[in-house]
């Protein structure tokens, strides 16, 4: 059984890293309560949007993420009774190519480069599970879809629904 | 319907890059027809082998690739007529994956990133077509298959061939 895995706010924090840019450039206190249920972009002033969504184009962004909790422990068991697949709409942002696959190295040393996909559309994707936060992206998927529960889409109705790694392992393993 | 187009000996001329670079190297005249039927490594002699196949590690190596001919003009008309997807299995070399993105920006700059795919296997492309060089990833491929003749392939038996760009006009155009 074949399972692709996003990236972005599934196992990597871009969230977090969104508030903690925005906090140390505009000397704010931004939290993520503040931002809950929102894009990070569309919970600060409209003079600083712009500047938010531009993170993603400084170099450094996608290399100095941390992390989500639990999902290097569950991710290597998952790869164990799975064929895991990492799948991650990246190529908008051409400097995170390298950066990707070097935090791929770093933190999930397991997933090797054969099972490491970087695209833009993920309706190409054939295969059995797909977890992501983009519901336009799991919306598309023949398979079983999880979203991945995000601050941009708590209000997102429709789709199975996981929050935690701890809960994945759960229903998966 | 869609359509996946591999890049390295399909629209980017690596094979000829290799014989170009080897003969640079060690002041040689290497030849297309001294390779035909090879990988360009097993085509010369044993103590130069690992540096050919190293030419792939070697930054610049992929955004200083020829476009093969008639590529452009075919995919543009494809473009019109196919969900056309660009996928080539490039993880394995993450220094490729920014020359790449470049390379495609100026040579196709009309297959948007959307449509670009960096993968490591092709079994999991969902999609009706594939047009590939390397066997291996045709065969698990569910739709319509074409091999794209390289100097590597022309012993391989069993698939749809096509040997210029101009034939893959005349099938699915």
């Amino acid at each position: 059984m074949s399972l692709f895995i996003d990236m972005d706010e599934v196992i990597a924090d871009t969230y977090y890293k969104h508030i903690e840019i925005y906090n140390h450039e505009f000397q704010e206190n931004l939290t993520l309560e503040d931002c809950w249920g929102n894009e990070v972009w569309k919970a600060v002033p409209e003079d600083r949007q712009a500047s938010v969504r531009n993170h993603a184009n400084t170099i450094g962004f996608f290399r100095n993420l941390k992390p989500i909790q639990d999902s290097q422990r569950v991710l290597k068991e998952l790869s164990q009774k799975y064929e895991l697949y990492i799948a991650s709409a990246a190529m908008q942002f051409p400097n995170s190519l390298l950066e990707k696959s070097e935090w791929l190295d770093e933190y999930f040393p397991f997933i090797d480069w054969k099972k490491r996909i970087l695209c833009g559309d993920k309706h190409i994707l054939k295969g059995d599970i797909l977890i992501d936060d983009r519901s336009y992206n799991l919306e598309h998927f023949d398979g079983r879809s999880l979203l991945y529960t995000s601050g941009h889409n708590i209000h997102t109705n429709g789709f199975e629904r996981v929050s935690t790694w701890q809960e994945v392992a759960d229903k998966l393993l």
